[in-house]
């Protein structure tokens, strides 16, 4: 069962990440998961103007924790223990970038996603992250 | 486009890796990628009958492997260069393992693929793995 | 502190590894870690003599558990959950494989270690590999 | 052979990467690696003051990529392709970062390397990544 939705979700990065929560917009959350998308600007570019590396690791897990907290509520904080990441194309010159998180494992202390990253316009995906979470003890 | 589809997978297998290939069957092979299953046996568990850790990973292994072959033929020998794997649950006691492959990228040199592997008779996936490998020039 | 040193670990993998223990052989147990060896058999190879994946996957995974049960005891069954192993060179063919560990954290749910693995005559790591293991309550 | 010291990568970062050259201080290089430092600002902090899981990937990935350059040097661009990361302690609040690279291998057409993440006042590792380059041909 979903315990925050989009709206929810939103709300507790505004309140939560007010720093970083104009990055994010919260398209979709169901049972499979989340999608996510970094409204790309200057401070997420590379010369060139393909989005960093930091940006796309900070787009997988943003994604993958709002997927954990819409089925575990806003009570406790998970904290990233490990991720994974394949850079695999490069992401159009300024475009958006969407992550599709499929929220694998959801266990009582630990939580397992994953997501591809794309790239409007490009239709691969640039790139595919896995993470881990340590959910602590309520 | 295929270039190798299952009878031909297996027949590589047979040839190339003798000592392996009757623990491994191709299910399917197609754009997307590929299923493999692995024939548990004695030698793949763990006291208690759980596969153990390196059988999951020589599944998974395989799997990409066989769906890089399936693409670009038996010309070259690609060679893994990285795996992260997730075990996410215990598998359920002697029974067969699957691993469903996506084929993510198939470069010039580097080839990315993912897969989940799902244990006969338990709902959610057992393990999740990424692999990469090097594609040596023709 | 160290709760078991080498014999002690040679012990605990007889007695509850019996069909690989003799795989494996404890070199070095310290506060830093542990060095354990892969005696290279036929069944750890690969056409051309080279150290299989899944041989190497099993020494790195093998090695960190033991660098674990050196400082916590025998009490408590850790489980992997995360592996990424990269693969550098090609080993020596035939060859032993050392896998030298450094414990990096040993928490209350979680321990992280990684391991450079060595092949004898190779002068360069041939593979690396981090690993994480939950460890469950008491 | 080292091609670029310490002054020549900072130099580099300032010319090729102005928006992030000042977060970066270079502190050793030689040839086993180098020691890169992030000089932590609010901009690097999660709410708590502790520095975010993107700055820290940010770090690992600078500090290896320098240590390709300063073996190879300028000519060519390498690009990540792999990064897995264990985050495993919390940075102390607001205190700087070094990250402590080996480059462990240089290839032709791949270069690994690893990194320890050290947080200032905090006497283990708080991060541990490995990340891959693909060095595209001259």
């Amino acid at each position: 069962m979903l315990k925050m939705d989009a709206p929810a979700l939103t709300a507790f990065l505004a309140r939560e990440f007010p720093q970083v929560c104009d990055d994010f917009r919260v398209d979709r959350v169901d049972m499979q998961g989340v999608s996510v998308t970094l409204r790309v600007a200057d401070r997420h570019l590379r010369p060139g103007g393909t989005v960093s590396g930091p940006s796309m690791f900070a787009l997988a897990d943003v994604a993958v924790y709002l997927a954990i907290l819409s089925r575990v509520g806003p009570v406790a904080l998970a904290v990233t223990t490990n991720c994974s990441i394949d850079f695999m194309r490069k992401p159009a010159a300024g475009a958006d970038l969407r992550c599709d998180v499929r929220l694998l494992k959801l266990g009582r202390m630990l939580a397992v996603g994953d997501g591809l990253l794309w790239s409007e316009g490009v239709d691969q995906p640039v790139a595919r992250a896995s993470l881990t979470y340590s959910i602590p003890p309520v």
